[in-house]
Protein backbone atom coordinates (compact mmCIF):
# COMPACT_ATOMS: atom_id res chain seq x y z
CA UNK A 1 0.00 0.00 0.00
CA UNK A 2 2.75 2.24 0.40
CA UNK A 3 5.88 2.79 -1.66
CA UNK A 4 9.05 3.26 -0.25
CA UNK A 5 10.96 5.42 -2.27
CA UNK A 6 8.29 8.37 -2.27
CA UNK A 7 8.31 11.60 -0.46
CA UNK A 8 7.34 14.41 0.81
CA UNK A 9 9.58 17.53 1.02
CA UNK A 10 8.83 20.73 3.64
CA UNK A 11 10.53 23.97 3.63
CA UNK A 12 10.90 25.80 6.71
CA UNK A 13 8.81 24.66 9.49
CA UNK A 14 5.30 25.86 11.22
CA UNK A 15 6.86 26.34 14.71
CA UNK A 16 9.04 29.08 12.80
CA UNK A 17 5.94 30.60 11.02
CA UNK A 18 4.34 30.57 14.79
CA UNK A 19 6.37 33.39 16.00
CA UNK A 20 6.51 35.58 12.79
CA UNK A 21 9.70 34.70 10.66
CA UNK A 22 7.89 35.42 7.52
CA UNK A 23 10.25 36.22 5.46
CA UNK A 24 10.22 33.89 1.96
CA UNK A 25 13.69 32.09 2.41
CA UNK A 26 13.31 29.27 -1.05
CA UNK A 27 13.08 30.53 -4.87
CA UNK A 28 9.70 28.74 -5.99
CA UNK A 29 12.33 27.25 -8.78
CA UNK A 30 13.86 25.37 -6.11
CA UNK A 31 11.19 24.32 -4.14
CA UNK A 32 9.21 22.66 -7.33
CA UNK A 33 11.84 20.70 -8.03
CA UNK A 34 10.30 18.57 -5.14
CA UNK A 35 7.30 18.15 -6.43
CA UNK A 36 4.60 19.04 -8.53
CA UNK A 37 2.29 19.48 -5.95
CA UNK A 38 1.32 20.97 -2.16
CA UNK A 39 0.64 23.96 -0.53
CA UNK A 40 2.70 26.98 0.91
CA UNK A 41 2.58 30.48 1.77
CA UNK A 42 4.07 33.78 0.43
CA UNK A 43 6.48 36.36 2.04
CA UNK A 44 4.97 38.30 4.95
CA UNK A 45 2.44 35.47 4.97
CA UNK A 46 0.78 37.16 1.88
CA UNK A 47 -1.82 34.47 1.17
CA UNK A 48 -2.70 30.72 0.32
CA UNK A 49 -0.30 28.78 -1.78
CA UNK A 50 -1.32 25.52 -3.51
CA UNK A 51 0.67 24.17 -6.76
CA UNK A 52 -1.37 22.38 -8.77
CA UNK A 53 0.23 20.16 -11.87
CA UNK A 54 3.57 22.03 -11.46
CA UNK A 55 1.61 25.38 -11.20
CA UNK A 56 1.85 27.46 -8.31
CA UNK A 57 -1.23 29.60 -7.83
CA UNK A 58 -1.92 32.09 -4.59
CA UNK A 59 -4.99 33.23 -3.09
CA UNK A 60 -4.93 36.37 -2.09
CA UNK A 61 -6.41 38.16 1.13
CA UNK A 62 -8.73 40.49 -2.02
CA UNK A 63 -10.09 37.21 -3.26
CA UNK A 64 -7.62 37.47 -6.26
CA UNK A 65 -6.14 34.49 -7.58
CA UNK A 66 -2.63 34.68 -9.68
CA UNK A 67 -0.25 32.51 -10.36
CA UNK A 68 3.63 33.00 -8.85
CA UNK A 69 6.66 33.39 -11.00
CA UNK A 70 9.85 30.96 -10.57
CA UNK A 71 11.87 33.82 -8.79
CA UNK A 72 8.80 34.61 -5.63
CA UNK A 73 10.56 33.06 -2.54
CA UNK A 74 8.38 31.68 -0.13
CA UNK A 75 8.76 30.73 3.88
CA UNK A 76 6.93 28.02 3.84
CA UNK A 77 5.62 25.20 1.88
CA UNK A 78 5.27 21.23 1.20
CA UNK A 79 5.61 19.38 -1.74
CA UNK A 80 5.55 16.01 -3.33
CA UNK A 81 5.23 14.32 -6.86
CA UNK A 82 1.59 13.70 -7.38
CA UNK A 83 1.34 9.38 -7.22
CA UNK A 84 -1.40 8.85 -5.54
CA UNK A 85 -1.61 5.00 -4.11
CA UNK A 86 -5.19 5.07 -2.91
CA UNK A 87 -8.20 5.97 -4.48
CA UNK A 88 -12.01 6.17 -3.98
CA UNK A 89 -15.19 8.01 -4.87
CA UNK A 90 -16.98 10.01 -1.86
CA UNK A 91 -20.40 11.74 -1.85
CA UNK A 92 -22.25 13.90 1.14
CA UNK A 93 -19.02 14.46 3.02
CA UNK A 94 -18.04 16.81 5.74
CA UNK A 95 -14.57 17.42 5.74
CA UNK A 96 -14.84 16.19 9.57
CA UNK A 97 -16.36 13.10 8.31
CA UNK A 98 -13.93 12.89 5.35
CA UNK A 99 -10.49 12.86 7.55
CA UNK A 100 -12.33 10.48 10.81
CA UNK A 101 -13.03 8.14 7.75
CA UNK A 102 -10.21 8.33 6.12
CA UNK A 103 -8.16 7.65 9.59
CA UNK A 104 -10.53 4.94 10.25
CA UNK A 105 -10.39 2.84 6.93
CA UNK A 106 -6.49 3.30 6.37
CA UNK A 107 -2.90 2.81 8.98
CA UNK A 108 -1.42 6.00 8.30
CA UNK A 109 -2.32 7.80 12.32
CA UNK A 110 1.40 7.65 12.30
CA UNK A 111 2.93 8.83 8.96
CA UNK A 112 2.58 11.70 6.58
CA UNK A 113 0.64 11.27 3.41
CA UNK A 114 -0.91 13.83 0.79
CA UNK A 115 -5.18 14.44 0.32
CA UNK A 116 -6.36 15.58 -2.90
CA UNK A 117 -10.32 15.52 -3.76
CA UNK A 118 -11.00 16.29 -6.99
CA UNK A 119 -14.89 16.90 -7.80
CA UNK A 120 -17.88 18.90 -6.69
CA UNK A 121 -18.59 20.15 -3.87
CA UNK A 122 -21.69 21.58 -2.21
CA UNK A 123 -20.33 23.97 0.25
CA UNK A 124 -16.64 25.44 0.59
CA UNK A 125 -15.35 27.92 2.64
CA UNK A 126 -11.74 28.77 2.62
CA UNK A 127 -9.77 31.87 4.06
CA UNK A 128 -7.01 33.80 3.25
CA UNK A 129 -4.92 35.72 5.86
CA UNK A 130 -3.37 39.44 4.93
CA UNK A 131 0.28 39.83 3.44
CA UNK A 132 1.97 41.37 6.44
CA UNK A 133 4.64 44.00 6.74
CA UNK A 134 7.88 43.71 8.92
CA UNK A 135 7.86 43.99 11.93
CA UNK A 136 5.32 41.24 11.90
CA UNK A 137 2.98 39.99 14.57
CA UNK A 138 2.84 36.24 15.53
CA UNK A 139 0.69 33.77 13.11
CA UNK A 140 -2.27 33.68 15.70
CA UNK A 141 -2.43 37.38 15.71
CA UNK A 142 -2.24 37.35 11.22
CA UNK A 143 -4.78 34.09 11.52
CA UNK A 144 -7.40 36.64 13.31
CA UNK A 145 -6.74 39.21 10.29
CA UNK A 146 -8.21 37.05 7.55
CA UNK A 147 -10.66 37.10 4.97
CA UNK A 148 -13.16 34.36 4.33
CA UNK A 149 -14.21 33.06 1.24
CA UNK A 150 -17.36 31.11 0.39
CA UNK A 151 -18.84 29.07 -2.84
CA UNK A 152 -21.95 27.20 -2.99
CA UNK A 153 -22.00 24.23 -5.68
CA UNK A 154 -18.14 24.94 -6.15
CA UNK A 155 -16.13 22.59 -8.55
CA UNK A 156 -12.68 22.58 -8.02
CA UNK A 157 -9.45 20.57 -6.10
CA UNK A 158 -8.09 19.97 -2.52
CA UNK A 159 -4.43 19.61 -1.86
CA UNK A 160 -3.34 19.16 1.54
CA UNK A 161 -1.49 16.91 4.07
CA UNK A 162 -2.30 14.34 7.24
CA UNK A 163 0.93 15.36 9.74
CA UNK A 164 0.93 12.91 12.53
CA UNK A 165 0.89 14.18 16.30
CA UNK A 166 4.14 12.54 16.69
CA UNK A 167 5.57 15.69 13.93
CA UNK A 168 3.58 18.63 15.56
CA UNK A 169 5.67 21.82 15.47
CA UNK A 170 7.31 21.03 12.36
CA UNK A 171 4.23 20.73 10.56
CA UNK A 172 0.34 20.68 12.01
CA UNK A 173 -0.77 17.47 13.09
CA UNK A 174 -4.01 16.42 11.41
CA UNK A 175 -5.07 18.14 8.01
CA UNK A 176 -4.46 20.95 6.56
CA UNK A 177 -5.61 21.60 2.97
CA UNK A 178 -5.89 24.37 0.79
CA UNK A 179 -8.27 25.08 -2.59
CA UNK A 180 -8.64 26.12 -5.96
CA UNK A 181 -11.76 26.25 -7.63
CA UNK A 182 -11.39 24.89 -11.74
CA UNK A 183 -12.32 28.78 -12.86
CA UNK A 184 -8.93 29.60 -11.09
CA UNK A 185 -11.34 32.21 -9.20
CA UNK A 186 -12.16 31.03 -5.76
CA UNK A 187 -9.56 29.16 -3.34
CA UNK A 188 -7.51 29.44 0.24
CA UNK A 189 -6.82 27.46 3.43
CA UNK A 190 -9.73 25.36 3.87
CA UNK A 191 -11.93 25.89 6.68
CA UNK A 192 -14.59 23.19 6.05
CA UNK A 193 -16.67 21.93 2.87
CA UNK A 194 -19.49 19.49 2.20
CA UNK A 195 -18.78 16.93 -0.80
CA UNK A 196 -21.25 16.63 -3.55
CA UNK A 197 -19.50 13.73 -5.31
CA UNK A 198 -15.75 13.67 -5.77
CA UNK A 199 -12.87 11.38 -6.00
CA UNK A 200 -10.61 11.46 -3.05
CA UNK A 201 -6.71 10.32 -3.77
CA UNK A 202 -4.04 9.20 -0.57
CA UNK A 203 -0.43 9.05 -0.95
CA UNK A 204 1.30 8.07 1.87
CA UNK A 205 5.01 8.71 2.77
CA UNK A 206 7.88 6.78 3.84
CA UNK A 207 10.18 9.63 4.31
CA UNK A 208 9.79 13.38 4.95
CA UNK A 209 12.02 15.79 3.78
CA UNK A 210 12.42 18.79 5.88
CA UNK A 211 14.65 21.44 4.87
CA UNK A 212 15.28 24.40 7.00
CA UNK A 213 16.25 28.34 5.97
CA UNK A 214 19.86 27.87 7.27
CA UNK A 215 21.29 30.62 5.45
CA UNK A 216 18.54 33.24 7.29
CA UNK A 217 20.06 34.78 9.52
CA UNK A 218 16.74 35.18 11.83
CA UNK A 219 15.52 31.80 11.54
CA UNK A 220 19.13 30.41 12.64
CA UNK A 221 19.29 33.52 15.75
CA UNK A 222 15.45 32.75 16.66
CA UNK A 223 14.85 31.67 20.36
CA UNK A 224 12.14 29.46 19.93
CA UNK A 225 9.07 29.55 23.29
CA UNK A 226 8.20 25.95 22.99
CA UNK A 227 5.71 26.01 26.05
CA UNK A 228 3.21 28.14 24.16
CA UNK A 229 3.52 27.10 20.73
CA UNK A 230 1.76 23.89 20.13
CA UNK A 231 -1.15 26.14 21.49
CA UNK A 232 -0.30 28.41 19.46
CA UNK A 233 -0.20 26.05 16.22
CA UNK A 234 -3.71 24.95 17.17
CA UNK A 235 -5.47 28.58 17.48
CA UNK A 236 -3.93 29.46 14.56
CA UNK A 237 -5.32 26.40 12.49
CA UNK A 238 -8.41 26.60 14.07
CA UNK A 239 -9.11 30.93 13.73
CA UNK A 240 -12.34 31.41 11.58
CA UNK B 1 29.48 28.25 7.01
CA UNK B 2 26.21 26.01 6.15
CA UNK B 3 26.85 24.03 3.00
CA UNK B 4 22.95 23.31 1.46
CA UNK B 5 23.25 19.94 0.03
CA UNK B 6 24.23 18.19 3.16
CA UNK B 7 22.26 16.56 4.76
CA UNK B 8 21.46 13.69 7.67
CA UNK B 9 19.42 10.77 7.56
CA UNK B 10 17.33 8.74 10.18
CA UNK B 11 15.10 5.75 10.10
CA UNK B 12 12.74 5.84 12.82
CA UNK B 13 12.14 8.18 15.52
CA UNK B 14 12.93 7.73 19.12
CA UNK B 15 9.13 8.61 20.37
CA UNK B 16 8.77 5.46 18.89
CA UNK B 17 11.31 3.34 21.12
CA UNK B 18 9.91 5.46 23.96
CA UNK B 19 6.73 2.74 24.26
CA UNK B 20 8.86 -0.26 23.25
CA UNK B 21 9.05 -0.88 19.40
CA UNK B 22 12.58 -2.30 19.25
CA UNK B 23 12.04 -4.34 16.18
CA UNK B 24 14.37 -4.14 13.45
CA UNK B 25 12.48 -2.53 10.53
CA UNK B 26 16.00 -0.99 7.56
CA UNK B 27 18.74 -3.32 7.12
CA UNK B 28 22.05 -1.79 7.68
CA UNK B 29 23.32 -2.27 4.23
CA UNK B 30 20.06 0.58 3.42
CA UNK B 31 21.16 2.36 5.86
CA UNK B 32 24.41 2.45 5.36
CA UNK B 33 23.37 3.72 1.33
CA UNK B 34 22.93 7.06 3.31
CA UNK B 35 25.58 7.89 5.34
CA UNK B 36 28.93 6.56 6.84
CA UNK B 37 29.02 7.91 10.13
CA UNK B 38 26.22 8.04 12.62
CA UNK B 39 24.53 6.23 15.60
CA UNK B 40 21.98 3.75 16.40
CA UNK B 41 20.66 0.74 17.89
CA UNK B 42 19.83 -2.92 17.17
CA UNK B 43 16.76 -5.41 17.11
CA UNK B 44 15.87 -5.68 21.23
CA UNK B 45 17.78 -2.20 21.88
CA UNK B 46 20.75 -4.86 22.04
CA UNK B 47 23.35 -2.42 22.56
CA UNK B 48 24.77 1.03 21.15
CA UNK B 49 25.45 1.23 17.67
CA UNK B 50 28.10 3.48 16.06
CA UNK B 51 29.12 3.54 12.94
CA UNK B 52 32.60 5.49 11.91
CA UNK B 53 33.97 5.07 8.50
CA UNK B 54 30.89 2.87 6.83
CA UNK B 55 31.69 0.30 9.37
CA UNK B 56 28.94 -0.38 12.13
CA UNK B 57 29.78 -1.53 15.63
CA UNK B 58 27.78 -2.62 18.51
CA UNK B 59 28.84 -1.99 22.38
CA UNK B 60 26.97 -4.61 23.97
CA UNK B 61 25.70 -4.77 27.25
CA UNK B 62 29.04 -7.32 28.51
CA UNK B 63 31.25 -5.15 27.39
CA UNK B 64 32.10 -6.50 24.33
CA UNK B 65 32.24 -4.96 20.97
CA UNK B 66 31.30 -6.33 17.82
CA UNK B 67 30.64 -5.53 13.96
CA UNK B 68 27.24 -6.09 12.33
CA UNK B 69 26.58 -7.87 9.23
CA UNK B 70 25.03 -6.05 6.36
CA UNK B 71 21.53 -7.68 6.98
CA UNK B 72 21.16 -6.53 10.28
CA UNK B 73 17.93 -5.11 10.74
CA UNK B 74 17.87 -2.07 13.04
CA UNK B 75 14.98 -0.20 14.36
CA UNK B 76 16.41 3.39 14.86
CA UNK B 77 19.73 4.75 13.77
CA UNK B 78 21.01 8.18 12.08
CA UNK B 79 23.52 8.66 9.72
CA UNK B 80 25.39 10.85 7.19
CA UNK B 81 28.67 11.39 4.96
CA UNK B 82 30.94 12.63 7.08
CA UNK B 83 32.07 16.17 5.62
CA UNK B 84 32.70 18.85 8.57
CA UNK B 85 32.28 22.37 8.22
CA UNK B 86 33.83 23.07 11.01
CA UNK B 87 36.93 22.22 12.89
CA UNK B 88 38.83 23.27 16.03
CA UNK B 89 40.80 21.92 18.80
CA UNK B 90 39.39 21.42 22.90
CA UNK B 91 41.30 20.81 26.16
CA UNK B 92 40.73 19.93 29.37
CA UNK B 93 36.89 20.37 28.42
CA UNK B 94 33.92 18.35 29.76
CA UNK B 95 30.95 17.38 27.62
CA UNK B 96 28.31 19.54 28.97
CA UNK B 97 30.90 22.85 28.85
CA UNK B 98 32.14 21.42 25.13
CA UNK B 99 28.62 21.56 24.54
CA UNK B 100 27.08 25.21 25.61
CA UNK B 101 30.24 26.01 23.97
CA UNK B 102 29.66 24.81 20.89
CA UNK B 103 26.09 26.53 20.87
CA UNK B 104 27.51 30.16 22.31
CA UNK B 105 30.11 30.17 19.19
CA UNK B 106 28.12 29.00 16.33
CA UNK B 107 24.06 29.45 15.42
CA UNK B 108 23.44 26.32 15.31
CA UNK B 109 20.75 25.99 18.09
CA UNK B 110 17.88 25.57 15.60
CA UNK B 111 19.31 22.89 13.18
CA UNK B 112 20.69 19.43 13.41
CA UNK B 113 24.59 19.24 13.45
CA UNK B 114 27.08 15.85 13.72
CA UNK B 115 30.00 16.67 16.38
CA UNK B 116 32.69 14.48 16.00
CA UNK B 117 35.49 14.37 18.32
CA UNK B 118 38.50 12.82 17.76
CA UNK B 119 41.52 12.64 20.58
CA UNK B 120 42.58 11.60 23.98
CA UNK B 121 40.09 11.56 26.60
CA UNK B 122 41.57 11.87 30.50
CA UNK B 123 38.25 10.02 31.56
CA UNK B 124 34.80 8.10 29.19
CA UNK B 125 31.80 7.05 31.09
CA UNK B 126 29.52 5.35 28.71
CA UNK B 127 26.67 2.95 29.01
CA UNK B 128 25.32 0.05 26.95
CA UNK B 129 21.76 -1.14 27.44
CA UNK B 130 21.00 -4.85 27.49
CA UNK B 131 18.98 -6.55 25.03
CA UNK B 132 15.26 -7.27 25.02
CA UNK B 133 12.98 -9.45 24.43
CA UNK B 134 9.17 -9.24 23.67
CA UNK B 135 7.33 -8.05 25.52
CA UNK B 136 9.35 -5.65 25.61
CA UNK B 137 9.44 -2.84 28.05
CA UNK B 138 9.39 0.76 27.56
CA UNK B 139 12.42 2.53 26.78
CA UNK B 140 12.51 3.90 30.43
CA UNK B 141 12.39 0.61 32.28
CA UNK B 142 15.23 -0.37 29.64
CA UNK B 143 17.49 2.53 30.01
CA UNK B 144 17.39 1.55 33.87
CA UNK B 145 19.04 -1.82 32.98
CA UNK B 146 21.96 -0.90 31.61
CA UNK B 147 25.53 -1.79 31.85
CA UNK B 148 28.21 1.37 32.69
CA UNK B 149 31.47 1.49 31.20
CA UNK B 150 34.71 3.77 32.31
CA UNK B 151 38.08 4.36 30.83
CA UNK B 152 40.60 6.61 32.01
CA UNK B 153 43.29 7.86 29.25
CA UNK B 154 40.66 6.80 26.44
CA UNK B 155 41.92 7.43 22.88
CA UNK B 156 38.85 7.22 20.64
CA UNK B 157 35.80 8.59 18.80
CA UNK B 158 32.82 10.64 19.63
CA UNK B 159 30.48 10.38 16.71
CA UNK B 160 26.84 12.12 17.32
CA UNK B 161 24.05 14.31 16.77
CA UNK B 162 22.72 17.93 18.18
CA UNK B 163 19.05 18.58 17.45
CA UNK B 164 16.60 21.42 18.43
CA UNK B 165 13.92 21.84 20.41
CA UNK B 166 11.47 22.26 18.00
CA UNK B 167 12.28 18.69 16.54
CA UNK B 168 12.10 17.04 20.44
CA UNK B 169 10.01 13.62 19.59
CA UNK B 170 11.46 12.86 16.13
CA UNK B 171 14.99 12.33 18.19
CA UNK B 172 16.29 13.97 21.38
CA UNK B 173 16.38 17.33 21.77
CA UNK B 174 20.37 18.20 22.40
CA UNK B 175 23.00 16.11 22.17
CA UNK B 176 22.93 12.45 21.97
CA UNK B 177 26.93 10.83 21.43
CA UNK B 178 28.16 7.62 21.21
CA UNK B 179 32.14 6.52 21.77
CA UNK B 180 34.35 3.81 20.53
CA UNK B 181 37.79 3.79 21.54
CA UNK B 182 40.94 3.28 18.90
CA UNK B 183 41.05 -0.22 20.46
CA UNK B 184 37.31 -1.10 19.80
CA UNK B 185 37.05 -2.26 22.60
CA UNK B 186 35.22 -0.19 25.09
CA UNK B 187 32.19 2.35 24.15
CA UNK B 188 28.82 3.08 23.71
CA UNK B 189 26.34 5.94 24.94
CA UNK B 190 27.95 8.73 26.27
CA UNK B 191 26.94 9.51 29.86
CA UNK B 192 30.17 12.14 30.49
CA UNK B 193 33.55 12.49 29.07
CA UNK B 194 36.28 14.83 29.73
CA UNK B 195 38.80 16.03 26.82
CA UNK B 196 42.57 15.47 27.74
CA UNK B 197 43.39 17.06 23.66
CA UNK B 198 41.16 16.45 21.03
CA UNK B 199 39.63 17.92 17.75
CA UNK B 200 36.15 18.89 17.13
CA UNK B 201 34.66 18.73 13.86
CA UNK B 202 31.22 19.89 13.48
CA UNK B 203 28.78 19.35 10.58
CA UNK B 204 25.66 21.85 10.58
CA UNK B 205 22.44 20.20 8.16
CA UNK B 206 20.23 22.30 5.58
CA UNK B 207 17.95 18.68 5.13
CA UNK B 208 16.46 16.19 7.81
CA UNK B 209 15.39 12.92 5.51
CA UNK B 210 13.31 11.29 8.15
CA UNK B 211 12.43 7.67 6.93
CA UNK B 212 9.56 6.00 8.83
CA UNK B 213 9.18 2.11 8.88
CA UNK B 214 6.09 1.98 6.78
CA UNK B 215 6.15 -1.72 6.15
CA UNK B 216 6.26 -2.28 9.95
CA UNK B 217 2.93 -2.88 11.36
CA UNK B 218 3.10 -2.69 15.04
CA UNK B 219 4.50 0.65 14.31
CA UNK B 220 1.70 1.84 11.76
CA UNK B 221 -0.81 0.64 14.72
CA UNK B 222 0.53 2.13 17.23
CA UNK B 223 -1.46 4.64 19.39
CA UNK B 224 1.27 6.90 21.01
CA UNK B 225 1.33 8.35 24.22
CA UNK B 226 2.17 12.22 23.77
CA UNK B 227 1.01 13.66 26.69
CA UNK B 228 4.10 11.71 28.58
CA UNK B 229 6.24 11.10 25.85
CA UNK B 230 8.47 14.83 26.24
CA UNK B 231 8.80 13.57 30.13
CA UNK B 232 9.82 10.00 29.22
CA UNK B 233 12.39 10.43 26.29
CA UNK B 234 14.07 13.21 28.90
CA UNK B 235 14.44 10.09 31.51
CA UNK B 236 15.67 7.76 28.97
CA UNK B 237 18.33 10.06 27.93
CA UNK B 238 19.44 11.11 31.09
CA UNK B 239 19.26 7.71 33.03
CA UNK B 240 22.75 6.78 34.10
Amino acid sequence: MTKDGQKVYQHGTLALLVPGLFDGTMKLAELLAHGDTGIGTATGLNGEMIVLDGTPYLVQANGQVKTLSAETMIPFATVHFDQPQVEFAAQGLSMQALGKQILAKYPYHNIFFAVKIVGKFKHMQTRAVEGQVKPYPTLVEVANKQAVFEEADSQGTVVGYFAPELFQGMAAAGYHLHYLNNAKKMGGHILGFEIDQAQVYLQPFATIEQHLPVDNQEFMEHQADLESMGQQIKSAEEAD
